[in-house]
């Protein structure tokens, strides 16, 4: 570890990924690039909890379809999700019956996932793991918020929990992009206390780990032709790029948040998505297509960012923790260390 | 990885541990132990979950002062918890400021934080890893049951969440007890629905974890002077030893619960300890001084159990997904392929 950095020596490779969303998220751009589109948010499902398990279920058991390979052979999945006791991801790996590893970090749990699997690989331990993770606006407004039915208005600053669901295969044999290095985020509270401004809580966090990232690496921002940061919004990616500015650190060329491409975003209306799931059908859809297709894009700096709170902690008057990781994800690397 | 289980080159070690736990818990076997008896349960706080994570942090920060460390010199922060969205991790994280991981595996934790922290060890990746968990009666009862206040009967198959916790050290240098390979356990769901029985819930679970362990390793159970199950209580302990024999396994030789032994129990009276606190504190006070204290003490396999309910799935009609890991922990081990 340089930092808080891990180098990984074998560079494991993206095999294949896996993305649902639901009807509001597939009118923007990850439409054209999920395996499905949900018709209904309620997927056939009594409840919305349900449902997020089930698109959790559909993108784990698609990204092993995908590789050409069976669940049997799958050797870890690692997952989390918003819910109260990460129930999506623990009911899904019953499902699958993978050898499970439960993980949190709210909406950077992608790229927690991305980042420990790619260790578990690298590192030999497992031949492949399926990292995976998602969310649901219905349940997580329930859950968080206000009961759906009481049509509770949302100030502007909200961002909109991601109805959706991302998976991928990480392994050293296969073909895919690679992730070449990560690092991992310490928690930052700069004393935000609005749940309803969860950009704001989240950029510094996610500015710390970029600079730690930068420091460690050596790298400069220009390295990556793609910084993909997680759900910070369209506020969030605003203050994100000011940190860094103050920090000598010019990221304006090159920054997109997933929050604010995953709707169509008319930024006087509202800041764009949030949500474990945001990241990762972004991620695991749109970008991974951009990554293997040909379009020329071949190294991105994925930091998703996750906003640690809690109803509990919110009422008893604590301030919102947040962290974020980012993971190197490169075309042809040239493998380090 | 042959099975489900991990083979470690290295054999990271575990160079300390701190624990403390409440009165309650102290009154028995592991009150010689731990490095703090609290005489409050509230710590000094205003609130359970508040005192919940200050016990986190005085663990982790203990554990690390008892390797003549400072926490800047620890590479990643292992942690999850019970509470909705693992606050007490996420917080004791932000104190402390190592850089952190969340995980979840409800009472199954401390050994998930083993198993992937002596991951990150033995492949390199980072030097030295803080694994840590802990719970606290009053803050369970009442996001999972009934507001204390309510003085609620309890039925004879419940459990008791132990108020406390406990954090280990693993690393390559230095000396301890070795971790030489560990089992990543399958969600196993054998119907069970009762919450107040989570003893019958998990007992599946960890009986499927060890069977992949004996499989994978090729080991009996004779080779461990101690199989140590996280908290089974007095009746999950009876079912797992049932289920094991039904498939020609005995382990009633050398088989304990951390659950059945952390309180001063009447059998007659009640099941035992429950909560990730249970694990930590019994594992990191108690059987660690065994370990290292020269009581002859040589080979332990660690089987922490979790149940991966939310009163939200239980609430929706759902039965109980559990999950077990096992890490074997050896004094001078023969170090593993």
């Amino acid at each position: 570890m340089q930092g808080q950095t891990i180098f990984f020596r074998n560079a494991p490779k993206i095999v294949s990924t896996a993305t649902i969303a639901g009807p509001k998220e597939c009118a923007g751009i990850v439409g054209r690039y999920v395996d499905r589109t949900l018709t209904d948010d309620t997927f056939g499902e009594k409840t919305f909890e349900r449902a997020e398990r089930k698109m959790l279920l559909y993108a784990a058991r698609k990204c092993v379809e995908k590789a050409g390979l069976r669940t049997e052979d799958v050797d870890v999945f690692l997952s989390g999700d918003l819910l109260n006791q990460i129930i999506s991801a623990s009911f899904t790996a019953r499902e699958i019956g993978i050898p499970f590893l439960g993980i949190y970090g709210a909406c950077s749990t992608m790229s927690e996932g991305y980042l420990l699997g790619a260790a578990l690989v690298d590192g030999g331990y497992v031949g492949r793991a399926v990292a995976a993770t998602g969310s649901h606006f219905s349940s997580a407004e329930r859950q968080y918020r206000f009961p759906l039915e009481q049509g509770t208005t949302r100030p502007p600053q909200a961002q909109w929990t991601v109805t959706g669901a991302g998976a991928a295969m990480l392994s050293l044999e296969g073909s895919g992009p690679s992730i070449t290095c990560a690092t991992v985020g310490t928690v930052v509270d700069f004393g935000v206390s609005d749940a309803n401004n969860m950009g704001a809580a989240m950029a510094p966090a996610a500015a710390s780990c970029l600079m730690s990232h930068f420091r460690d690496t050596g790298r400069s921002p220009d390295y990556y032709d793609l910084i993909l940061t997680g759900d910070l919004g369209a506020l969030g990616s605003r203050l994100l790029k000011d940190l860094l500015w103050e920090k000598g650190i010019d990221v304006s060329a090159n920054h997109v948040d997933c929050g604010e491409i995953v709707y169509k975003v008319i930024e006087d209306e509202f800041q764009g998505g949030s949500g474990a799931g945001c990241s990762a059908v972004v991620m695991n859809s749109y970008i991974y297509d951009k990554l293997t297709g040909g379009s020329g894009l071949r190294r991105v700096l994925f930091a998703a960012t996750g906003a640690l709170l809690s109803t509990v902690s919110s009422g008893q008057g604590d301030t919102i923790p947040c962290i974020a990781h980012a993971v190197a994800i490169e075309n042809a690397p040239e493998v380090q260390k």
